[in-house]
């Protein structure tokens, strides 16, 4: 085990300047729990954009380093700082999730257990050439599984199963989720294929809706449709979906969804309610697709809830033994409903190179790079 | 028991005309659990205003009746008219809850026990002379109470202890509440001072502040002032609410009141997380003073939700034995922690007129009025 490693981090500073450069971190001593891996595989998820470059305005980013070390620097527009108090002065290490191999262990038999093996890591700050962390904040990948493979194992495949799991939970038949075409967003539509849960796609454009059914995709709302209103009020009326995951988060399209909801419901009532039927309606905003403000036009009665959706708060409510149950299942279907699929695999030195962060940073449905730090 | 009753019935055309007038209506026959209830008083709250003149536009009101036998009609807006689909054609009783004698009484003990009484009631239709219902549906008075005291034990009384119930079942430990000088405001006042529940009161006008603080309460933050989020932020880390009812419904004062919680609980954070707080905040709408949309500028992480919540809903989820304990602490504080104050008292046949509807639409902190049927 090395006793140091590189590690990318991202600071903002008070004047309000975004700072990402690699440090040479050392290692700490290993704890008997602990493992230390080589990580070989760590994606680029939003979640990990949103730490690296916070409100920075990426048109104003540039290099004040050299080719062999690159310094970014970018500005937090004045207007987008009091958001950005809370991080003021750290350096935050980035890199949510990633696999590689176990190249040192503590001396628990839990931790010894890994050595050697290939693993799936959560936790941050896999953006490094090692990692040391508790063994349980990895999961042991199946013999001769690669760690491009498993390393998008945690945020995307445990997000979508909390999305199903959540609507069971919460006493829904059914689920809404827009963005639909992601890669989560597939994913999505393999669990709920293979659990037997009807779920209605909302996606933005023709070929997303295409893309959706070629995989199976039995409801598909197009919003960009003049019809996209009543075709996602029969989709809810045949599904009974009151349930909704939002990645855009601002505008008007969690009220509409709402509004649909409702109007599926009433085409069954017997009896006028000026508050709406008493059915709970519910639209969860996981992500931040669109940044303006949640826009909500109440016209869907008073049984319904608009909020946050985080996935770590989710399984800790959900507690120890579910969550474990679930991190086993994408073990076992790793290469068939969670499987991942990346557009380009880059190494640690390229994520600050400014040309890919054009690249990385862009919303497009396909658009997933894998980072290689070895 | 008479055979037929004076009833106010509100009707909206498929044309948009709605129409106010008084029906002859024939009182149906008593079952065993059944009564028959001579109305004495019952209120005008804002949720019968609601389904008095729906959407309409009440500068368009005017009487087509005759002085003896009003029928007001007044225009909805065809742009409000889609809110208006599931009344459409209805004859709609009016009153949402009230008190008088019992004057006749189905064949059960239970309906039998109640004959001479004086009870309150909930369940709809009480703006009319008699009123037939289940004895379920009232509330013994205690002996010696006006039906005038006793006209408004049901939808206030139970909507403030309904909110501390939720604080309680859903593990908050302070409220916010809005449009707080309100009678309904005043009440949750008593309740929290005698419950030891810390409560934030948010006023509009520095009057009302000053009315709430001559009954004692500690927490007033006026939001015409230009220290209004400071004020608040301040009030809700020293109690540490965060759960809020709000009574406007539209426009960005539920972000807003969510932004401070925020901030409180930060002051007290060691650690950045770009997803906020993990500790849940959550707004409760369960009014609509602001028909504006709500506006909800994310700015508060991930832990968050904005929902409607109405009263029955509430009680059949805290089920009929907790519900009846709540009606039994009603009664039996009728004349302190629940005692209701009326501006004025009218007849049946004045809610029909034209000037008196300009009066009792009015919003304002101390307007409510009492119909007195007989």
């Amino acid at each position: 085990m090395p006793h140091t490693t590189l590690q990318l981090i991202s600071r903002i500073q008070d004047s309000g300047l975004l700072e990402l450069r690699f440090i040479e971190q050392t290692l700490p001593p290993l704890g008997p729990d602990d493992v230390c891996v080589e990580v070989q595989a760590t994606p680029i998820n939003p979640s990990d954009i949103g730490l690296l470059f916070g409100a920075a305005d990426l048109s104003t980013l540039r290099n004040t380093g050299t080719a062999e070390n690159p310094i970014l620097i970018a500005d937090v527009p004045p207007q987008a700082m009091p958001g950005m108090t809370g991080r003021l002065g750290q350096s935050l290490p980035v890199g949510n999730e990633g696999a590689g191999k176990v190249i040192d262990a503590g001396s628990s038999p839990a931790a010894q257990a890994l050595l050697g093996c290939t693993v799936a890591m959560v936790g941050g700050g896999m953006y490094a050439r090692h990692r040391v962390l508790p063994h349980q904040q990895c999961l042991l990948l199946p013999q001769g599984t690669s760690a491009a493979d498993g390393a998008s194992c945690f945020i995307n495949p445990l997000t979508a199963l909390g999305m199903v799991e959540t609507m069971r939970l919460e006493g829904h038949k059914a689920l809404v989720h827009t963005a639909a075409a992601s890669n989560l967003g597939q994913m999505l539509n393999r669990i709920c294929q293979k659990d037997g849960v009807e779920l209605v796609n909302i996606v933005r454009q023709p070929a997303q809706a295409d893309l959706l059914r070629s995989i199976g995709a039995r409801h598909v709302c197009d919003s960009s449709s003049p019809t996209f209103e009543q075709d996602l009020t029969e989709s809810l009326a045949q599904t009974g979906a009151t349930l909704a995951f939002d990645a855009t988060g601002g505008g008007t399209l969690a009220a509409r969804i709402l509004a649909c909801m409702e109007n599926a419901i009433q085409r069954g009532a017997k009896e006028y309610s000026r508050y709406g039927s008493n059915t709970h309606k519910q639209v969860y905003l996981y992500g931040n697709l669109n940044l303006a403000p949640t826009e909500i036009k109440r016209s869907f009665g008073m049984a319904w809830g608009v909020g946050g959706w985080l996935l770590f708060p989710f399984l800790n409510r959900m507690g120890a033994q579910r969550t474990e149950a679930l991190k086993q299942r994408v073990a076992s279907e790793l290469h068939t409903t969670f499987a991942s699929r990346y557009s380009r695999r880059i190494s640690l030195h390229e994520v600050l190179d400014t040309a890919m962060v054009a690249n990385y940073t862009e919303r497009s449905t396909l658009n997933k790079y894998l980072i290689e730090p070895q």
